[in-house]
């Protein structure tokens, strides 16, 4: 092997097992706090004994599907098993499995320590904001660690052992697969119990959010749990192996004497994880400090000394170019700038969410209507952001010689998503805050500490808009890196079946326009039925808890010992998700298949633009326009617009409740939905090219 | 000239005077129905007033804004004053204006005819369904067949005069512009008005639409007029006019030595005038008959009689293509099953409205999401449609020869607009109706007049879904055509530049894919613009309406004589119109010309396809979603789900109000904006090749 491809396998290695260790401690450090109170004991028992009945129901029939899928590739892929190596057969297959498997346990482990967190912030709160705030956020950490740990491990001991990059995109593909159905069926779960929560608590008796009294109350905190924890903790690791696979596959192609290229690849994201560990170490808010300025910080920090480190190395590397540190710098840079607009357009104290506040006075459909026109607006930036980047990172790489400029996108995505360990302990910060609250609330420890809670809360849910903005900006740049590597798995396709390379994809071909029509309707398709499963499995949670309040008697008093039945509701939370989870995500699979059959790789070609094109779009415009509507309500509920009860309370409610499975279920459920189009596509490339109609 | 072109230009100018004539001959047939009511001359009287005034400010901002973009034009197009021959840029300038008042022509001849068919229709209410039916359809029927002679007489007038297509697209332009304006204005107007009168009336107050109490009532009859008809008969003024053009600048590519294609385009065009006449003609319904199966089968007629005679046609004309008249059949084929397709989501004897409405029972949260989610099925139908068709009839007509494949596309298009005089005539009879269903109750012409005119109304509400997923299958083909009028465009300007000629756009070129980005967000800023323009207005119109309900004592109770304010509240709807009309589609225009000076003619080729693309999916939903809200609604109002006055009701009713702007404001809008956008896109090309930065 070439000796510097060695010596960084090792750094990444050597960086790998450094998260790992540091994510025990954190977890050790966790688990070490005070969890003394028994009422929270107690609860955050319901919530932990739910998450795990949940997920282990979920995983079984992930397991039966990817079983079934494993066979198929084993069949089919790289080509089809009597024609071609049985070897590669069934390295590929092993890959997918293994992809599957590193998800799932990345999953897993965020549960681990989630709902051992959110107990223990909850206590921590009644002493003040900085410990709750730092378990919390250490909590979160572990999370972030361990998906990128795995990432990286995964991706590094593919390509070491097998060497070829095309066996990447089946672990790839293992990984993205895996991601949407658990992205689908948490978001699912998470959104039926929270809106039926929310409808059948806050709206109809006016009890306060987290009141012990609503049976669907363990399930929401379950929900977060299973949503925004485990379901997002699988699709950012999606993401990673996919921005990290796009980038190898392409390099592989560039790499024709030594694998610089593929060197770069790693060590840039063994330094984007290094970097992530510092900025993680190093998060701290004072003592009456504020959790939004700590968090974003924090991943300031993570960008600077990213950027700084991928500068020392690319100086100290021979045959690291410059220009491609540029494009993974313009990704990064361009990430931060999506963040900061997503902010403007969900953030309260900035003007749009007060105006769909006001608007709120004059009816829901009023909420509805502005929610939406800001929602849609507030794509236009990211739009232009990732499409300024890819144009940018093209540009500049594409003097570096042929494939290269597609290479610098590729980079400019692995940059993009180099912080990610950090933007995951962020994101997995607000679950646990919620769930603090929660549990503060339901283990009476006083108003202040529910306060507290709330603040930091809040802080959760404007942060977690901006990495939302995050993710799915790096997923477009993935995507885009991703069609690429479709391109170039179709070349090598076309050229051992001895036909005519493709140069590339025209508009003007009817087959692509075919495909892009297509495949811009699927992100909606797909979307709609997320969002209708949420809806059908909360009309029957809503019947549910309907029937507890009417037969079980003093409930809705709260008359001492009386409680509800929560299993009953995480049971139908858990059956109509498992229930929906699936379709959606075969239609989008089916979908990506039949055009293949029916028109070819040009067909898939346009497909693909289309879907990223039309997904990007809905995805941004559903995340953002669910972030405004809960921060519309938020406001409202802070005493803005007649406050509490008021008429324009009401109707910024059913705002946030049209939000909440926009932006918790469809919407981030599209970017995965987006990257598994693109790697089926890669993956059937060859099948296409000979057994397609037109 | 060549004999043939002669022969059909004759015929074309003999259909339009046919047409014309005919249209005179059913107007004064409807002025002399009777219209004896003194209460209903009285409010009908304000309804022409309060649209007259509305026309009269509307024409006037957009005289001023066609005067500046004149100037512009002159100077600029089709090559810069001061380097080409002046006599072009005179010609396209005057073209250019031609289009613009032809288009307000039309526009104007509908209001005209509506307002005065609105009264005759209610008081032959009284005596039956049938005459009622024929006044009100005769009324549209004059619209379109307006509309259709004009367009006609226009493009063969600017092509016979100047013989050169590009200064077709001068026309196509002006049609175009005024159209994106007046549908944008209108659609505000309507809007405001119609959600302002919902919600003050039928939810506060509970008292019954139209009724003669509420100050908001003329101008929502007022805005049906001015949205409804004027801002659709420019709108599919534009449509057309767009198709043809598409087409000859198409052809006239292709007729190096005869002018057969030329002389096809203008055959089928008139043949399709002629056939909407026979429709027209011969639509009647049977005493008790069922209005909505009149108007569909006098559009089935009306596409029998178009294929047999352009199958005629061909066969007699030597040089006429089959595989061309194959095309154009295959478009107006899927257009009708665009219109079913629509309508299995929209009618409220099939499935989805009954289940939106079912879901109403649990809230107006759920009554919105289902309704989001089916509009973003509903969408998958038409959109495989469009991409079938376009791929049917490039692959039908490619082997006659290079360019052949596009001009079969655009065929498509005008064979799915030629039966557009029909569309018309069915979409402006359901703003007749519904004016005469308000006049009926303002008139006291009892209950089953009323019942009656509901019965007409109802079909008007059908079929004007399914006449908007035709118009917008229509836009989507003939944007494709455009699209292949814009490389033709762009060639020329490259030849003469002694650039290399474009060959396509391709997808992995970044610039291209930069523009693709940024094209699919405009469709849906401008949608949201146009939203909040219906939101910020409506509001004002609100608060309006309670003032006087506050104020004008003896106004709630209905007191004998005390009457309303109505001029206040037309004018707030005026006032906010022209204010919210020029900036959406002024910033879709700026930003085709920023792409274009940025990235240049590869640039504008993404940005186009971006733009149909997402603008197809948008309007598709928005329309979609809106039909089947309004008609979830009038299905609970029925009867259903509790009834009106139930929670079901007042969760659906909130559905129709978020619909209503989607499907009367910003859906239909979309359409002109992608149409708008490409032809600027044609127009400017020469200057992109001069002078874009990349």
């Amino acid at each position: 092997m070439d000796p510097k491809l060695s010596l960084i396998y090792m750094i990444s290695f050597f960086s790998v097992t450094i998260a790992f260790a540091f994510a025990v401690f954190l977890l050790v450090w966790v688990k070490k706090q005070k969890n003394e109170n028994k009422k929270i004991q107690e609860v955050s028992a319901l919530i932990k004994a739910g998450a795990n009945t949940f997920m282990k129901k979920e995983y079984k029939v992930l397991a039966i599907f990817a079983g079934v899928a494993a066979v198929i590739i084993f069949i089919l892929l790289p080509v089809p098993v009597w024609k071609g190596d049985i070897v590669d057969n069934i390295s590929i297959t092993i890959a997918f499995i293994a992809g599957t498997v590193l998800s799932a346990i990345a999953g897993k482990i965020g549960i681990i320590v989630a709902t051992s967190a959110n107990s223990r912030a909850a206590e921590a709160a009644q002493k003040g904001i900085k410990p709750a705030f730092l378990i919390a956020f250490r909590g979160g950490a572990v999370m972030g660690l361990a998906v990128v740990g795995f990432s990286l491990l995964g991706v590094c001991a593919v390509l070491w052992v097998v060497g070829d990059a095309t066996i990447l995109l089946g672990f790839s593909f293992g990984a993205s697969s895996l991601a949407l159905f658990a992205k689908a069926g948490g978001g699912i779960f998470t959104k039926t119990a929270d809106i039926s929560a929310d409808l059948t608590g806050k709206v109809e008796l006016g009890i306060p959010e987290d009141d012990p009294r609503n049976p669907a109350v363990i399930a929401d905190n379950v929900g977060d749990n299973v949503g925004d924890v485990a379901g997002m903790g699988a699709d950012l690791f999606d993401s990673n192996v996919a921005a990290m696979t796009a980038a190898l596959v392409i390099a592989q192609t560039l790499d024709t004497s030594t694998p610089v290229n593929t060197a770069m690849v790693f060590c840039y994201a063994a330094l984007g994880l290094i970097s992530s560990i510092l900025g993680i170490a190093t998060a701290r808010i004072g003592k009456n400090g504020n959790p939004t300025r700590a968090l974003n910080a924090s991943t300031y920090v993570t960008t600077g000394i990213f950027i700084v480190l991928t500068a020392f190395s690319t100086y100290f590397f021979n045959g690291f170019e410059w220009r491609i540190w540029g494009a993974s710098t313009i990704g990064l840079l361009v990430g931060v700038i999506i963040g900061i607009t997503t902010n403007y357009f969900t953030d309260d104290s900035k003007p749009i969410v007060r105006k769909v506040a006001k608007a709120s006075n004059s009816g829901s459909a009023f909420t509805i209507l502005s929610g939406i026109s800001y929602g849609f607006i507030s794509a236009l930036p990211a739009m232009i952001g990732i499409a300024v980047s890819a144009l940018a990172a093209y540009q500049l790489c594409d003097p570096l010689g042929e494939g290269y400029a597609m290479f610098g996108i590729s980079m400019a995505a692995v940059g993009m998503l180099s912080i990610v360990g950090m933007i995951i302990s962020n994101d997995a910060y607000g679950p646990i805050v919620d769930n603090a609250r929660g549990l503060a609330e339901m283990g009476n420890l006083g108003e202040d500490t529910v306060r507290i809670a709330d603040e930091l809360d809040s802080a959760g849910n404007t942060v977690k808009a901006v990495t939302k903005g995050f993710a799915i900006g790096a997923a477009g740049l993935t995507v885009i890196a991703l069609l690429g590597a479709y391109m170039a798995e179709v070349n090598v396709a076309l050229k051992e079946a001895g036909k005519a390379l493709l140069t590339g994809f025209d508009i003007m071909n009817p087959t692509v326009f075919f495909g892009v029509l297509i495949g811009a309707a699927i992100p909606a398709v797909f979307s709609a039925m997320l969002m209708l499963g949420v809806d059908k499995n909360a009309q029957r949670m809503v019947a549910e808890i309907h029937r507890q309040f009417k037969e079980i008697i003093g409930l809705k008093e709260g008359r001492e010992g009386v409680k509800p039945d929560y299993d009953r509701c995480i049971e139908i939370a858990t059956r109509g998700a498992l229930k929906e989870l699936i379709p959606a995500g075969l239609m989008a699979i089916v979908a990506t298949l039949a055009v293949g059959f029916i028109g070819g790789v040009s067909a898939i070609g346009g497909f693909l633009l289309g879907n990223i094109v039309s997904g990007l779009l809905l995805a941004l415009f559903m995340s953002n326009a669910g972030g405004l509507w809960d921060n519309a309500k938020k406001y409202v509920e802070s005493g803005n617009e007649g406050g509490k009860g008021s008429e324009a309370h009401k109707a910024a409610v059913v705002g946030d409740t049209v939000g909440d499975p926009f932006k918790d279920t469809a919407g981030p459920s599209i970017n995965t939905q987006i990257t598994v189009v693109s790697l089926v596509a890669s993956l059937m490339s060859t099948i296409f090219v000979a057994f397609s109609i037109f």
